[in-house]
């Protein structure tokens, strides 16, 4: 294998988070599940825009999340992710770049807009996700970058992009060329509803030994094993992928890696805000820790620790400086 | 004098904040002068933005802040501001509704875009200001809805908004109209820059009994009164305007009413964040207070709570229940 420039290759929707505040009879009276993620179309997130409160507008989406988290943490990253042509979309770009990620995709012309996620926070600070995707579902497979995809150790997919046609296409097309140069795949699931449209496929890709690294929430990997049982459900993935991380909320995390299962909890949160970008900085974590070839448990610790610090406050991209967090956690017990 | 419809009609710039955390550094080597506020061209605005980093967009303005504030606190009010047709407008025109201020200026078609500052926050919590005014400067006289200004008890004028000529024109057709139907006038200072151009209106506005409240804070007043010691400062304007309310940061604030001086401290603050909005938001628990009829100790006091509340966030708009943290305030001894 070839050095690598890049630490993380990620491709993922180019979307910027919409914030408000809201109370559970909102989120009764919108017909919303709380804590979950749904699509929305153009009129609907016109209406549920003019009918929520004062916003703010931090960049988000699932893996540039990760990303932003793993630059934080000293790493080098690159995204794949289409943004429109607009003033959400020179956002996004912006603060990616400026995050120091490299980031190379030229705005898409014309409509759609730029993806947004109008996210409502209750004050138990759950987030209750409505993902107008706009630009990002038009990612087309010539984007595929070879000599940038063959120049990251990992290439990370976000499943949420496994649903609309043309990226799902356009990420088939990157796991060969990430194979074909000997690199390492990982797949967040990133939600129930992907696994309920996309089930098969992704383990059908696990069967085909092309993914190397499974990330997955409780919901998640018993979506995808269709067992009701955690053990179980953990048993039968980690069977079929490599290294499958699977976090548990307040509950901490677990990965089971060739058959050894290492477990973590959650790290302690002085002020919980904002669940949103909790699995995202999770895996930032982990892959810093694969990265600098540390142990699992220190993996986990680390996600942990960039979970928590995310949580603190509005949106879903690390505030506080996160190696200086994970830094002094790992210089303590049990490291 | 009729009844009113609204406590408190503001006009003011139409503006969403970028904010960004810097280093001193940073200050220094893009020549800023840490503290103040400049206005920037769109290539000027363009350069920044390449070089500064991951920011969060979060809707601002001096007035609209004010009014973001007293809407928390339970009072009626409206906003007369300019946007252009585009993503931010919207995002403007959304929060300032969102948070119930009557607000209804059409968008100005075609180029510039709506207003943004860029702000770059210090660790010491020190906010850097700059502003692209874009579509802000263009608000017309043609728009000084009367039927609304009569509405309204006071009307708040914003000093930045002086600068620009179509703007101050339309604010000079305000306060004929206000002052017609024997409304009170309001009127911050907002900078030193703009005393510095205008210093002498301000003055003349005053002389001619057109201003009944201003607000300032210690730097302007002084560069109003072209006095360097400050309670001459003080002394040289009340003596020029029924009610001056004087903000002096961690000093806490002083107004001097019909000769009548009050004094109050700052209100402590558990984590200072970023100072934006510290002076919008104790003109807005002034205002409360002066619309609830109570003593000016208890409207500076309110006022200080409020700025205690917004430097404690990213944002110049309140985040936490305002109304409920005035109640416990003055539910404390000395009231």
């Amino acid at each position: 294998m070839t050095d690598t420039r890049f630490d993380v290759l990620a491709i993922g929707n180019a979307i910027v988070d919409i914030i408000a505040d809201t109370d559970d009879a909102f989120i009764e009276s919108e017909g919303l599940t709380k804590g979950s993620m749904q699509l929305i179309d153009e009129a609907r997130a016109k209406a549920l825009y003019d009918n929520m409160g004062p916003a703010r507008e931090i960049s988000g989406g699932s893996a540039a999340n990760t990303l932003a988290g793993l630059a934080r943490l000293g790493h080098k990253t690159a995204f794949i992710g289409q943004v429109a042509d607009d003033q959400l979309g020179t956002v996004f770009a912006h603060d990616i770049r400026a995050g120091g990620i490299h980031f190379d995709i030229p705005a898409r012309e014309g409509a759609p807009a730029t993806a947004c996620c109008y996210i409502l926070v209750t004050p138990d600070a759950q987030r209750t996700m409505n993902t107008f995707l706009g630009a990002s579902q038009f990612l087309p497979a010539r984007l595929m970058d070879r000599e940038l995809i063959e120049s990251a150790a990992i290439l990370y997919l976000e499943g949420y992009l496994w649903d609309p046609e043309e990226p799902r296409a356009a990420m088939r097309t990157a796991i060969d060329i990430a194979r074909a140069a000997g690199r390492k795949v990982a797949l967040t699931l990133s939600d129930a509803f992907v696994i309920s449209r996309h089930g098969a496929d992704f383990l059908a890709e696990m069967e085909a030994g092309r993914i190397d690294i499974l990330f997955a929430n409780e919901v998640e990997i018993r979506a995808l094993s269709g067992l009701e049982d955690f053990d179980a459900a953990v048993a039968m993935i980690a069977a079929r992928v490599p290294l499958l991380v699977c976090t548990r909320g307040e509950n901490g995390a677990i990965s089971v890696e060739d058959g050894v299962r290492t477990e973590v909890s959650a790290e302690p949160v002085t002020q919980l805000v904002d669940t949103t970008g909790a699995g995202d900085l999770f895996a930032a974590g982990v892959f810093a820790g694969i990265a600098q070839g540390r142990s699992m448990a220190e993996c986990l610790t680390m996600g942990a620790v960039c979970a928590a610090e995310v949580i603190s406050h509005y949106g879903a991209r690390p505030e506080a400086d996160i190696a200086a967090l994970v830094n002094s956690r790992l210089g303590q017990a049990p490291f």
